[in-house]
């Protein structure tokens, strides 16, 4: 069994300080991942530490830049944290080796992200847990852009063919109107009222993005928190399920 | 013109102190790099960094590791050593970007290396110089192994159809058996005398390998040392040509 989980940035690095782990945080997710049976792929947010500079550089999945000291800046922020992320699963016990898009990936000039999942997978069958993040891109014609945790998951679970998703954030699950967990989304349309209606915060916003992504997959996906992840490593079904 | 230039480890480390980085020598190398025209992919090699870390885990490129701690010590050394490559070339005004072969690279179970050069060459067209390094590699049915920073700049080479091929090593050029350069090597034949008649050192057994592998090139190879460096910089032949 293959599974890829998302780590939001949010929910290992602490919203309040800039490029601050929340190791409490960390430990507990790297004590849940540790228990996720056959192969596992990590892919991790930037939460505090990457989104920071890429707005200081006007940098987005869309808008690039040629800007080689931004790169540096953005895609050294991320290593760091990766670094952490990688050290704390180490600790738990997660034979986990990093992983860098902007080694790996590019995006051409109609922005159609290209990532090489073959090392992904030889790592996957030689015992390994790869651990991704969010990163810059080099893109044709573009300079470079951004490649989000989100983006990445999607791409990943369709090339190593991944038998589940989960994608850990900071709520339990996709909310209803009334701010109740949705339990299951099968399409856009389910929800579509729910996030029209509610403010356009930042988590919104990444959510309904999410769950349009998630739609797409062909594998079972699941929207959890940290709590949740517990849950979604010994098998079970936390949060909303996007089918 | 596309150059692939080639920084010997031993160049822009210090072998007398583990992994501490020679900066005069690394600042010098800098400039030099600013003023090579066209594009340009760098690779460098691990010098006191990675060989120890190597060693001490019993890994080469054809003996693998499963042990992912071992991985993440020789892998963690030679990104430290790349982040300051990389941040010198930057401060020498070189549009350096950092690229990690353990990322996009892999070794099939009869040890092909295989690796992702589309991300590598969108880089140089927007402009970018890749900084790569001597790396561990996923290997198929063995774990991971090493890849050396001489490998990659044949595969590099030949991926991007370079125009031209530097090697920048200790030492001046190859030397024949009376401890002259060579000027020019055309076979292996031209300087097998002096290979087989040399001690086993470190550097002629590193020489013989880089010397068989840079005929394989359809383009022509230097191998020089930091004097040299500034000469080829310039467009100049210096140190042994192989041809």
């Amino acid at each position: 069994m293959t599974t890829v989980l998302k780590l939001g940035g949010s929910v290992i690095t602490r919203k309040d300080r800039p490029e601050t782990v929340d190791p409490a945080a960390l430990d507990r997710v790297a004590a849940s991942v540790a228990k996720i049976p056959g192969r596992t792929v990590v892919v991790h947010g930037g939460g505090s530490f990457g989104h920071h500079h890429a707005a200081e550089h006007g940098v987005s999945s869309t808008e690039g830049t040629r800007d080689d000291e931004g790169i540096r800046a953005i895609h050294g922020a991320m290593t760091e944290l990766n670094g952490v992320v990688v050290e704390r699963l180490a600790d738990a016990g997660v034979p986990a080796v990093p992983v860098h898009p902007f080694s790996s990936a590019g995006r051409r000039a109609d922005g159609t992200l290209r990532l090489a999942t073959d090392p992904i997978g030889a790592m996957l069958r030689e015992g390994f847990v790869p651990v991704l993040h969010g990163d810059t891109v080099v893109h044709e014609g573009a300079g470079a852009t951004i490649v989000s945790g989100d983006e990445l998951v999607v791409t990943l679970a369709n090339a190593l063919d991944a038998d589940r998703v989960g994608v850990c954030s900071s709520v339990p699950g996709v909310y209803d109107s009334d701010g109740n967990v949705v339990g299951r989304i099968e399409c856009f349309g389910d929800i579509e009222n729910a996030v029209a209606g509610s403010d356009a915060t930042d988590v919104t916003g990444g959510m309904a993005g999410k769950v349009r992504e998630l739609l797409e997959l062909d594998v079972p996906a699941y929207v959890f928190d940290a709590d949740g992840l517990e849950t979604f490593a010994g098998g079970g079904k936390p949060g909303t399920e996007i089918a």
